[in-house]
């Protein structure tokens, strides 16, 4: 571990020795400001600004929407961290998923300061960082629960939580102009598979000593009653092997479910199975936590892929990624009869032990059919528990917290106004309730909280290797390319005299087969023709006006006679005489 | 109604007058073929063949998978019926969902039989066939339930089932070579809205007298329990419009679920309000369905969009399309604030009397999400049933009709397989269960069944106004093109000479931001000039030489630069010198 935290360091010295520094900060107000998140988009990256401190909480990446063509991941805009750049004093981070630390890499190539989590979720971090060659570069410090981090006049204190994820973290954020706790995501599991259940105590006294708001994750807000244990899966896992001793398993779940695993595994031992883990993500994440010391594997239990077919097929269970349908993933690739090593076969019991995440039914479907049509067995009844904290859950949290205000974080604004009518059941008056969209500055304090403003935030597309490069124009091309091709017209001009030497010439790509529709391209071609000359009679010579000819005379056709609309790219080139 | 059966009346003249016929057929055996459907894409169009006569059920249209880009819908390629067309008698139609009769008006372009169907479905597909200009061509005729139709060798009894739309049908399939029952889309409603309840007796008596197979509906075969009945929504309107009596209400759901609208006029007419429904092919259906008294309307109910505005809000309920949340619908617009006369107020409330369609969970969460962020209050709990049998009530048609093979139909392969399993569980054996694919031929008979062959099937796909001009290839470059965009190169060479007397030059759309990419672009030039000029030097003619020498160079460059694979387009022109 490599803990240059000395950025931090310094800062508690400037500001132990600066009492002005505390007394100029009086009449400040404490401002939140979600840079990410809190819409459709969830990255999840959050500043708390009081005085010269910035803090922020996590710094996550998020996945395209449908109509992100070609987009791999999509990033938050930081720029008003960067333009702040001296006041940001450290990363506090909740939890180790992608919505809340994919965004480290690239962000941190920008703004250096220390982050500080939890073990766990520090291991994923540096995974991260190793990819990226970063390891040297980043300072990072690992905490405690129950530790305070001092940024001076902001201190972060990290509280035990539960979530399908282990070492999850609420934090309390202490500064002059109050108190706010951030739950994080989280659930409360009295029973949890891996360490202590969620703090519960240590919310109360916090919320005894006041506090002023609450950001609280709302994405089962819309779900009544309590959010089951992890422990449930464990015993429906149980029952699966017992009921299926004679067939092989294979279960796909998330690899960040590292407890899931445990489970899995701790069923295995108890069935005579061996495990194999397959997936990219899955021997990453499951190695990590094996490495800390967050899984527990009898000895020989684990077995690699080139093993398993030294192995009866009802002595073995696989655990997998793809539980979401994703094309590349190893379930996907298996049902679709792509993997290298593994192939289904009729009889094998697949269990997905997850919930298709919102957009995701339509791909796990299909993975479930290719399956069927094999002749697998297909389970997923009782084989997954949700990770978040239902309305009871969050009833709970919010009686303990007593928070003046209430900002509902971490979910759709569905989610999140559903979080708003629970709060306003309990109590809290609607003007104290505040759904903040990203760049929103709420300022909040104990007479009042008010959105002051909003600050520079936005997406920044990651293609390729291309960080931002893509925009809303390249994107809306993709579109139009997607969903009628593209018509090129070419010409060639003679340079000075405007002779036409050659074309014009179409060719289309993604419009209709060229062989079937000959005649549908000559007579375009003839209406494009048609075009030129009208120009090159009445000696126009302003290319970007013959091209504009072009476009509409033979939109106006390909429309009349397909009712399509093909992008139309017209490229005139000058030759010398 | 414009009868022009007399292609059926030649028919029956015909096998009435040749014993032979009869005789020649000893020996035949019933085939089942489906020409769509039963697989991922659910056109539902299914031939019966027994001797020379084939009976055609439904005639359906699908919607487009995600990865066929820009494609409005898709219809079952009916090259087997084409070639058998003489054998051709008629269609039957179950009930008049899109899935079922969207395919007719293309279709009945190439094969000119009579249509047999209810009186709801017939009024449904005039409405489609008076669109094409079709009404005065297509022979058909309305049949009640419990009539059979004479196909000669074939004939076909409707009987009464309930479904999501009224009218649904049950087909009993009587040959010489055994009866088979097809339920259409049904469920077991017994206090249906509108007309009676499921034919049970029929179907009773119908097995008591021996029946070789059952086409069954799979949609919600793995869901355990009954459906319920279409009157429990009732219920619900009833509380949803006592409950938020001080509002305006705003009710998604499909157009075609009369018996929905009706319930919803139902709560309205008791609770005061004024009706008003919008979306045009709401306005369609249930005009159509008041027309020929469907649907019972109290005198002063309806009003239009444009007298909306005469009513308070709290007086008035609107009904809508756009449950599924489809972009263009009605409800997405008003969400979007894109809606003309419909503006969503704070205090709107919002019905969505639907389930998500697989593959629409996302659109319609985002509906859901601009709704919550308008402020308007968004149910959906218990205002909605689904209009297919669970497992106990498949299990109960399998119980009256006893069939010898159990042949799953409509729904994906994972339903096809849990219906394949309640068969089992029925006591079937595996061995007469039967999952057929796209164009199996099922030949089966007291003694057997078996796939004895295959028969062309396939998807046309439609864009636009084309009819099958857009296959695979189109697709694939729209889907490339989708996700890297384009760059078109262009040169000019003189003829005969080959000499370059323009570019090359590059243009690119859907790839990165041409301002921020000079560098690259001009370096991509110049790679693309060094394999010019590498081929002129060498005096390679052959053009096709030259363009492969062009894209293997650019797109190795940019997949180094960028990993992108944008389509790469290389154009030659020829100029006379």
């Amino acid at each position: 571990m490599n803990n240059q935290d000395n950025r931090a360091d310094t800062v508690n010295t400037r500001n132990a020795a600066g009492l002005t520094d505390r007394e100029r900060v009086i009449g400040e107000k404490l401002k939140i400001i979600p840079l990410g998140g809190l819409e459709r988009i969830g990255m999840n990256i959050t500043a708390f600004e009081y005085g010269d401190s910035i803090v922020v909480v996590d710094c996550g990446m998020a996945f395209p929407e449908d109509d992100m063509l070609g987009i791999d991941f999509v990033l938050p805009d930081t720029t008003y961290l960067e333009e702040n750049y001296s006041k940001v004093k450290g990363f506090v981070i909740t939890h180790g998923h992608e919505d809340h630390i994919g965004g480290i890499p690239y962000v941190f190539r920008k703004i250096n300061v220390p982050i500080y989590t939890t073990q766990l979720t520090m291991a994923l971090i540096e995974n991260k960082l190793e990819e990226h060659n970063m390891l040297q570069t980043v300072p990072r410090k690992v905490v405690q629960f129950g530790d305070t981090i001092d940024f001076g006049e902001i201190q972060v204190e990290f509280i035990k939580t539960n979530h399908s994820i282990q070492d999850a973290a609420a934090l309390a954020i202490y500064t002059p102009g109050g108190t706010v706790v951030h739950t994080g995501d989280f659930k409360v599991d009295y029973t949890p598979v891996f360490g202590d259940a969620i703090d519960l105590p240590r919310f109360a006294e916090i919320g005894r000593k006041g506090v002023l708001a609450l950001l609280c994750d709302s994405t089962n807000a819309e779900r009544p009653g309590h959010t089951m244990s992890e422990k449930t899966v464990g015993a429906t896992f149980d029952r699966i092997f017992s009921e299926y001793g004679k067939s092989r398993l294979i279960i796909a779940t998330f690899a960040s479910n590292i407890d899931r695993v445990q489970q899995i595994i701790n069923s295995a031992s108890k069935y005579g199975r061996k495990v194999c883990l397959e997936g990219r993500s899955m021997v990453n994440v499951i190695g990590t936590a094996i490495r800390i010391g967050y899984v527990d594997v009898p000895d020989g239990t684990l077995i690699t892929l080139d093993e398993l077919h030294h192995y009866p097929p009802e002595k073995t269970v696989l655990v997998t990624t793809g539980s979401q349908g994703e094309s590349m993933a190893a379930l996907s690739r298996m049902a679709a009869n792509l993997h290298k090593k593994v192939k289904i076969m009729p009889g094998d019991v697949i269990v997905f032990s997850s919930h298709p995440i919102p957009g995701n039914e339509k791909a796990v479907s299909n993975v479930i059919n290719e399956l069927a049509e094999i002749g697998a067995t297909v389970l997923f009844e009782d084989a997954h528990v949700s990770g978040h904290a239902c309305q009871e859950d969050i009833k709970l949290i919010y009686s303990l917290v007593q928070p003046k205000y209430a900002i509902p974080v971490h979910g759709e604004m569905r989610h999140l106004r559903a979080q708003a009518a629970v709060a306003e059941s309990l109590g809290i008056p609607k003007d104290n309730i505040f759904i903040l969209h990203s760049g929103d500055v709420l300022e909040i304090s104990e007479e009042k909280a008010k959105i002051i403003g909003k600050v520079q935030t936005g997406t920044i597309l990651v293609d390729g290797l291309g960080v931002g490069d893509v925009g809303n124009i390249v994107i809306r091309d993709r579109q139009r390319l997607s969903e009628d091709g593209i018509i090129v017209v070419v010409l060639t001009l003679e340079q000075y005299t405007n002779r036409l030497l050659a074309g014009p010439d179409l060719v289309s790509r993604g419009f209709v087969y060229v062989r079937e529709s000959e005649d549908l391209l000559e007579e375009a071609t003839r209406t494009v023709e048609d075009a030129v000359w009208r120009c090159l009679d009445r000696k126009v010579t302003d290319w970007s006006k013959i091209k504009t000819e072009i476009k509409d005379d033979l939109s106006g056709f390909v429309w009349r006679r397909t009712q399509r609309r093909p992008m139309i790219l017209p490229i005139i080139m000058e030759a010398c005489p």
